[in-house]
């Protein structure tokens, strides 16, 4: 037995609950529930561009999941399947032992058998594949928001991106409230519930990941429109309310990612069922503006004057 | 639209075949054929381990698809869908178009689907996951060995190894067999229509990346048995052959990863079969030896004496 293959072995061999074969072949076996179709998605998170070599490898481990179990929340589908490929540049088992038990804590909560995966030596880079049932024609796509609709964020923003700057040293926070929005940011939680209590109620969806404008952004596009929101109204944490008269935390809560939480639009007829939706899975949604003719995202802030947004999100080319 | 929708847009979106929704959304949607079951395997390869950073980028996008592709073959699946994810130290234009143009070229040669992926800031590295169908139970598995089965492997081995040993003057040949043995290495066969001949006919196969001990081993491995293979029998090009006195060259052909031929094994009975599959498919494939109790693998030579194997195959973190 190969070293590499003994890796994969000693560190993400576990039973799986849905899977016909997973792990030690040329592929993993599955067979998808009849009347379902797939959707699938991949990211790839990278030393130092998207988080921090040194950061606890538990919350890495989670973190490189939960962000592609994200993905499958904001399509409105049930993550089955994961695979997992690791470049590392040293075999660290104590390291190793660590990212599995929090990729394993993620894989737990949200019901994810990990059927494959693979282990290259290289730069530390991490590469998952998601993926996830849904009814046929019943995902929340991006292109589907209707004019009129009601835009709804769940959870609360800037949290994550508060604890990036402090931590990068660009703004100034109070040692235990860097704990506190640090937890947002390396251990963030997918919100597969609400997607799946979505169905048949939103008519589009998208994960928070690049920021608020620029992922609704990418919905005003799919979808041909434009929105208009009420900075007031964006849900944010008491701590990002703080310091909510800099123009710099402003920002990050219109602009700044990783968040993951999910930004949605639905008929305002369906307001009430929405909320019903948030008390039942014990998640605040709040209301924050509407889809509008044209192509133009404008924020209005508490006097109603629009706000100039120059910064729309965290760009990994920028 | 951000600089890196804009990558994708440029040089990642082309139409589709068999999928409902690909790229642009939070994941793509596929809808699997009744009866059918999912292959999903993942190779990550990285500049430095598994390629020379400055490897024509054509050559490199197909070969990073193809050894994915190769996973299929050695499970006798038919290769459908793959994600692509992408970490570059800089957008380069002309080296993603033709980074683009190999990997779709293998993508058009093969039937199968970009249908999401990302892209980021990073130390060159590349990872693909393949999906494939298969009718239930058909899958060709490492574990279906069975005792007295014949070991066969198409094409040729060794030209890769030998390329690879070449540029990296371990090994010295003339420049136009360089350009030869190269071709081998930098733009691998997938044996996709061999492998889906062999359903109902082998009992296990594998691809031959890691060297040929080293992937008859995990046949063996997996299905607990033994097996005798002879030196002689070893199919290899002319130009590995000129070169087969030295014991170089020698664990080049048993030892070298990369060819991506398929080992795989089946009862005597069929060999008439698979003889004639192979001139079906017009590649030729090489009956080398069987499986024996036990759980040793033994290689012999011209004269029926066992070789010494100590060079087992390529492994990547050796």
């Amino acid at each position: 037995m190969s070293p590499e293959f003994d890796l994969i072995r000693r560190h993400f061999m576990r039973p799986t609950q849905h899977t016909r074969l997973a792990g030690g072949d040329d592929a993993a076996l599955i067979e998808v529930s009849a009347g379902m179709e797939l959707a699938i998605s991949t990211d790839m998170l990278v030393a130092g561009t998207h988080f921090f070599a040194d950061v606890e490898p538990y919350r890495l481990g989670w973190k490189t999941l939960a962000v592609n179990i994200s993905d499958m929340a904001a399509m409105a589908a049930q993550p089955r399947w994961a695979t997992l490929s690791l470049a590392l540049p040293e075999v660290d088992d104590p390291w190793l032992e660590e990212f599995a038990r929090g990729f394993y804590a993620c894989a737990d909560e949200f019901g994810v058998d990990l059927v494959g995966g693979d282990t290259t030596r290289g730069p530390l880079a991490l590469n998952v594949q998601i993926m996830g049932e849904i009814p046929n024609g019943q995902a929340l796509r991006r292109s589907g928001a209707q004019l009129g609709d009601e835009i709804w964020v769940s959870g609360r923003l800037g949290d994550a991106a508060l604890a990036l700057a402090a931590m990068q040293k660009r703004f100034s926070i109070r040692e235990e409230q860097l704990e506190t929005c640090r937890t947002s940011l390396e251990l963030p939680q997918p919100r597969v519930a609400l997607g799946l209590a979505l169905r048949g109620i939103a008519n589009s969806a998208i994960d928070i990941s690049d920021g608020l404008l620029a992922d609704l952004g990418h919905i005003l596009k799919c979808s041909g429109l434009g929105a208009e929101i009420a900075l007031p109204d964006i849900p944010r944490s008491a701590l990002v309310d703080e310091y909510a008269a800099s123009p710099t935390v402003v920002a990050m809560i219109l602009g700044g990612g990783d968040d993951y939480e999910l930004c949605f639009t639905a008929p305002a007829d369906r307001h009430a069922d929405i909320s019903r939706v948030g008390q039942q899975i014990g998640l605040p949604l709040s209301h924050i503006g509407y889809i509008t003719s044209g192509s133009s995202l404008l924020v209005r802030d508490r006097d109603q004057h629009l706000i100039d947004i120059k910064e729309t999100g965290f760009d990994h080319f920028a």
